[in-house]
């Protein structure tokens, strides 16, 4: 292509600690399902790209993103928050790049007549994307098969797991340790392991995950641009430590803080996918879902197996929840003459309301 | 007891669908993990019991509920507005009785006393509740089990499902079909088997869930009165329900309405964990999360396999998803230098944030 | 201009019945301040000429608006929505025209030359657009002066109303009745006029609050392609009501019911001032929005003095508010150990974070 | 009373700086009208008991709360958390001296029989809170007159205001400079004064406020227990604050951020309302809160006139505002092309949506 020089950043750990890591505590999803690993790479990449466009003193960059998808939003916002005076080359959306290659199609005769290797073929018409987060597959060519819905995805797409019918018969112990909402330290049971560097514990989740087939996602979502597309992803580490981290934020959070930080996450993860991490609104949230992980400390026991983590059991240093309370004997911190005047309260205004009703013969 | 009469009503017709559908519709969870099983029931039941006690002429009713729980606050808020005039006596709440009985052990000795057959014992020291939803099972007992949240639970406790370990190693394959976002009919692939009807609908769901080992659940949650309390549910029907309605959601809802109705329907959860299914605030969501599903109408094919319900494909007679606005290669409904446009109008201000950044040296 | 028919539609009722008493209902306002009255004539005019489009059997329609205005996206989403196969011709958006006026001053040489009569001029460099909600004022000529957001702007201006400092000494009485939070019925005290008519009802109250001088608004808004711009606007009827119905709503509405509606309230008002006044999620919101409002009945005396519309009083057929409740001295529906219950309770959970936090050694 | 010891400590500046400078920072408003003054004093009166008990060594504390109202709750929630091994002594809710006192009037005739002076008295049949937020005033005594909410309060009620009818003829000018939201700096333009010190800022505006008839509020509220009640409130120098910094919020927020922002602030507004100031979940709200304030310097110009505070002008240095971009004859920085671009990526999905509506023959 011409290309006078190519960069290759080693950004895993940026990847992994500053994206993923937000990500793991606030329980990032999108529409109920997705885990966001688009997302997350986007601003890694994009920040990668302005620090090298910096050093080479470039004007101009570019993307090979097309016109339909989020990806060309999110790279492009990104570029244009972190250096406003950049210029991006989108040839997807050039009219004289688009009349000459009308599809992927047209694209993949062309890398055949110059012998140019590229992944997405007839037999496999579906773009991929990896990165440590998961491995995303969408329809990329009008023969193909993601594009219907209703079509299964074959075995032989998903990358990053295994099918969970072909997992190991024997589930995997683990346990997993938080601190302020961080998972610091992985211990296997099994194969007697322990990980805490960052990227390490990252690895061995999803290599763990993809053993047992944990991980897979096939939905139909909405496109920030307003269209809705097929994607399947499997996210082995991510699902593995959302399970966990619910489960310590159950022993540790507040109800009511964790309550209103929920609203602020869910914003988060559609801030993320709509390609606006890099934006003051997410850096208006940042702040108090950061707080929210002061006391999210502890650990977690997981049983892996054939496509799902359980988790069997969770301790912390944090002392909110206590056995004694939950107890339905104990009553040494309890009067429940106290609940009496509780649900009184709270029926003053629902007796009106009953009230109400009645007189008016709707019936409840 | 002295009882001078026992009514059992049906009411599970009323569970099914006026309760557990709704929240099928919603895709109800609280704290984003379980699935409000306990918190259905109650709003049936005392409802059951106002009807039997109007028509009985009773001025009083009564419930078994300990006096830290939710489900003293479930009934008794749902008792005051259905009958403002109605009194409740909450035994577990008097001093007379809570001197008596100090905590269920007590209790049990009492009931072996006088040979009253109980299903709490010292070996299975945890309350059980169960519903077509789900069946609960709580600490009850100090010297129990299920107080400490991290000793797993044993696998004789859960009752509406086998263990994912023992489920059988075949997948089965299910559809089913939705209209305006309620489940209609069940059609299994390998036995065969088609109900329409809405109770056998549920219950040949909690078969095949049972038998697959879906819809287990260990959490610690946080209760209305403030305290945290561990919590196992099995809820078959419900987990694979929720898994299918997100699916031919994903594929009719338009995305910003859906946003829009999830805020909606997180406080639809809320509310009836609070034991405030009737009360003016759940009413006023009720229309216009009604509204959304006007056209969740398709079929959703899933495998049922060792305790997880997988979605293999979706369709719909509505026309929000396009395979050809899907399609990379398609360019007819589309022209590429709209998302040009559409990215320098959403980076008008992300622009100016960036350069205040830099002026800030603030580096993002 | 070679135009071959001009269509005057009277919209004035539906302008006051189907938008702006919805916007009454639910108390619209935008960032705190605007009411909104630009954004409530949009779909006025968008659904009258798709209806005279289709008519005459156009294919193409036209509007006047800037390229860097909200107007022009509220128009054209209304237009796309309501007839999906309409298209629209932007001439402030076209290369030909843009590059032969490059701006209002080319516009205004250009009708002077021609002698075509136009508002805005150089001694009033700013444009306006009135409805029966109000008139805008903005800046459009660089050499103007409402650009300059610490220029207040001149007296001479203002057309919906006098000045405060102008207005009667002796302040105006009024009664303004609400079924179902519509405004049905306006009582004057000193003129004795009595008005039922939708329409006449506006007229009244914008003729009132003109002369008390009512309802001057001067903000920097946050438009929604992501620009700041300075608003004036003249609003008496809205101000006059709003005021009005927050009275009204406080005496008949369930509290928590109150705070939901509220969050739906401000998406509301959001997608008006974006132009998704016809899209699903408005669509969405609409029947809990008007569920809330089934027993807003009453009725609210209001004060007009210079510049303000004051509440001296509010009475409702509802019966939610008692006066017995509400005084200190009567304890016939009340226990006062209720609240000591209802108190510990509440505090459960704050007494555990007191302790945290003494531990921690943070003070409070 | 027999009283040992009596302690008045000077509150003032926490409650300016840390109480009602939080408040401006958020626009804090409950049901859009009450600017929270009493809620404001809750929680730096019981952290100032809390000191003094601590400093005494004091086991239990005292207040003189009706079991009714709202500041019970907060004084005691406020106190349980700061110090969770404190008792509080509530005598309106101990049945010995509700069974003596069985209401004000009885009170009245107590105080009145020993000789002691009270402000609340048959002929000012209300109770008053008075502090540098605001006075309130409610019904205490049921031969009273606030407790209709149809009666309008009478003149010599108000303490902080005079009538809007009898203040000055002449409007007064001032400018508030803001530093991150705080309010550091008043110039009167008549009077020459400048005033820096918070609490002298807070004063001069009170007084100013008071002048000019600014701040008065009369509404029916629901309070945290389930009641209606009607309060009245005079709130000079919280008015004008509040007009001025949503002004300032103006010129200095993104849009989007203060669309996210203004969830957090109702929110916060509730919690305080609640007596939740001191609670995780108000903890939680704020790092966001206090961010979104960084960037919001400059000053704001008002008129102060009969009742009302009039937005004249504000200036900024921060730059998100600009002439050139709003000012419709500069292109510069605007392609209107893009505008273009953008409608008809946001129109995708609603073309959608207007073709399901036309073939299921629905007219907008």
């Amino acid at each position: 292509m011409g290309a006078s020089k190519m960069i290759i950043d080693d950004l895993e750990r940026e990847m992994v600690e500053d994206l993923c890591f937000k990500a793991v505590r606030v329980n990032a999803q999108y529409e109920d399902t997705y885990l966001l690993g688009t997302s997350l790479a986007r601003p890694v990449i994009a920040r990668g790209m302005m620090k090298a466009a910096a050093r080479e003193g470039c004007q101009f960059v570019s993307h090979g993103c097309t016109g339909k998808g989020n990806d060309q939003v999110r790279f492009e916002l990104a570029f244009y928050t972190i250096n406003p005076n950049i210029k991006c080359i989108s040839p997807w959306r050039l009219p004289e790049f688009i009349s000459r290659f009308q599809g992927r199609n047209d694209l993949l005769e062309y890398a055949a007549q110059k012998n140019i290797p590229v992944s997405s073929t007839k037999a496999k018409p579906y773009s991929m994307d990896a990165n440590l987060a998961h491995c995303s597959y969408e329809a990329s060519l009008s023969a193909g098969m993601l594009e219907d819905p209703d079509v299964t995805p074959p075995e032989d797409m998903w990358t990053m797991t295994v099918s969970p019918l072909k997992a190991p018969d024997t589930p995997a112990h683990i346990t997993i340790h938080f601190e302020k909402g961080i998972p610091v330290k992985v211990v296997t049971l099994e194969s007697q392991q322990t990980v805490t560097d960052s990227v390490e514990v990252f690895k061995l989740l999803n290599a763990l995950g993809k053993e047992h087939g944990i991980g897979r996602i096939d939905i139909v979502e909405n496109r920030l641009i307003g269209l809705k597309s097929r994607g399947c992803y499997d996210s082995p580490a991510m699902t593995i430590l959302r399970v966990a981290h619910l489960a310590i934020e159950g022993l540790t959070l507040d109800g009511r803080m964790r309550a209103a930080r929920d609203l602020l996450a869910r914003q988060w993860s559609q801030l993320l996918y709509n390609g606006l991490y890099f934006s003051p609104e997410r850096a208006f949230l940042q702040p108090s879902l950061d707080f929210a992980q002061e006391r999210v400390n502890g650990e977690v026991r997981l049983q892996l197996y054939k496509g799902q983590a359980y988790v069997l059991g969770r301790r912390s240093p944090e002392k909110l929840y206590s056995e004694e309370d939950a107890s339905m004997d104990s009553l040494t911190t309890f009067d429940p003459a106290d609940a009496t005047g509780f649900i009184a309260i709270e029926s003053i205004r629902l007796k009106k309301y009953g009230q109400q009703l009645a007189e008016a013969g709707v019936e409840l």
